[in-house]
């Protein structure tokens, strides 16, 4: 059973998750997984993926065979059990529970060779709604409190498949970063009545200089204080503070940014690695005024070196800017 | 002038130092810096450095010539200015300072091919006397709050040159994550009247399963809560908040137990990547009862993906027990 952990200073959990398999010493020789030229994730290979959860099927074939346009798998790897009780108990000074939590795949299109770039907006608005419909199913488990979606596109971003795919992980604890941002828009909150993230769409829109796309529902930019080159925030212009809440309407102008935003990063920096996380309000307090779901993206152009590991300060030597502009006139 | 910017929700400052010279079209191609097996930092190259701030030189031997056996000059490409005022300033809703600070390079060895398992236990100490002198000499100039030091060991780490070094970063704010230990440590201390960190290391020493080195001053152990495999902490067994209020007597066991933890590490690991960072009280508050320095040493064994970066949540296939058995039987 893998296990969490709490940092006993700085409250974050970590999962210890051994069963994933590597001994100690398979570390001495850097592995690299290779698939020989085959996909688990392409039409005609269901068998070689765990059972659907989810599949958007628009012709009726049936489970597990081909004919879909997005699947939804558990990962064959999880990081976390579905089944057991958290057991929360202390170890001395120290907390630990049960790696309870989902672990899933999001397989979002039949086609291995797309990007986010290149599919039609159908698809990207399918890919969008699948997070939702995969929040809310997941939401009635008690034991979760926070649910985790992301996307790793290429070897340098850490994907392990090629094949177009995000992920979700379902936990029994909310996450650091997240937490933070809970934590310092709630301050926020409290000492200027305004949500944060509001006030940062009102200054962007009004200074204009950050601003990489936008749409009559949504603004993405590159953030003020971005600690990566091209790091770039997709926003909803209205206040909503869980994802899964934003009215169905709205899909169509989240695909056409999500769109847009992409192919300018594609066209920009030559399809670049890159990792993106939806940030949303933890499952037990899904409606309030402070927390302002949004998309992030980090393009992983630099390696990270020892200071910002270790300060959690970094040095991004492209400023959002000339990130913007560069983004906007491609 | 590069410049600190703060973000707004979780309050992360992040140096936009643009003059570091990377244009965004430069992103497109990956670059790699290629010195031709020149090397600015051995002996005879002196004049390839900006010139000297310290050194040791047991043969009395004039400023930046050969005759040294360690050397501490300024970053040719600073991230920071050490010349200014820091001119805090509102743009809208965010702050901003400039990027004052001090960028330091501290050249341990004059043998180009030494490894912090291979030096002599003297080499060792003055590393770590050096790391003491800096702070020393730069604590008081009262624009700073932090200062930073750290070493990138391999290409994997983002070490850009070869030769041995370490770095330091003298900083007008204090960074986010030593904030953080401040502020939980500093917690825990108005809870229990005790230093989290002594805990720490009396649960360690009665539990033993931890521990990768020891000596009588100082203990080295694979945290409870690591984040990556093979994740290594260097603390003192007694209460000191600051590095540089460490008695003079003691660096003798500090290299003693660097010598030993890095052997442990090189044999273990086949010399893996890694980086360390020195978490230690911030200029301001030197003397309290709930800071506890430490070096903390992360093997860079594995690529960080989207699920990490996104949310501060880490997954370690390796267990601190199996990481700590596997560094004390080598």
């Amino acid at each position: 059973m893998p296990e969490l952990r709490k940092d006993p200073v700085v409250g974050r959990w970590v999962i210890i998750s051994t069963e994933r398999g590597k001994r100690p010493s398979s570390f001495v020789v850097a592995e690299r997984k290779s698939t020989g030229g085959f996909c688990p994730l392409c039409p005609g290979n269901e068998d070689k993926t765990p059972p659907e959860i989810m599949a958007y099927r628009p012709d009726g074939s049936s489970p597990n065979t081909p004919g879909w346009t997005l699947r939804v798998v558990s990962n064959k790897f999880p990081a976390l059990r579905i089944e057991g009780d958290l057991n929360k108990k202390a170890e001395g000074i120290y907390d630990t529970m049960n790696g309870i939590g989902a672990h899933e795949v999001i397989i979002e299109s039949p086609n291995h060779n797309e990007f986010l770039s290149t599919m039609p907006l159908k698809n990207i608005e399918d890919i969008l709604r699948s997070y939702r419909d995969r929040i809310v199913d997941l939401a009635r488990d008690r034991r979760f409190r926070y649910i985790s979606i992301f996307r790793n596109q290429g070897e340098g971003a850490g994907a392990s498949l090629e094949h177009p795919h995000s992920q979700l992980i379902a936990l029994p604890v909310v996450p650091k970063r997240p937490m933070e941002e809970f934590a310092g828009s709630k301050n926020y909150f409290g000492y200027k009545e305004r949500c944060i993230y509001c006030d940062i769409v009102d200054q962007e829109l009004s200074q204009g200089k950050r601003i990489v796309a936008e749409n009559s529902e949504f603004l993405s930019i590159a953030p003020f204080a971005s600690c990566f080159p091209f790091e770039t925030w997709i926003l909803p212009k209205k206040h909503v503070s869980a994802f899964e809440q934003n009215p169905d309407w709205e899909y169509k102008f989240l695909a056409e940014i999500f769109s847009d935003t992409f192919q300018k990063l594609d066209r920009a920096l030559d399809h670049p690695p890159y990792n993106y996380f939806l940030h949303t309000a933890p499952l037990n307090s899904q409606i309030n005024e402070y927390n302002h779901w949004h998309f992030e993206i980090i393009p992983r152009l630099m390696r990270i070196a020892g200071f910002e590991w270790g300060s959690g300060f970094y040095i991004n030597p492209t400023s959002p800017e000339d990130a913007a502009k560069f983004l906007r006139e491609g």
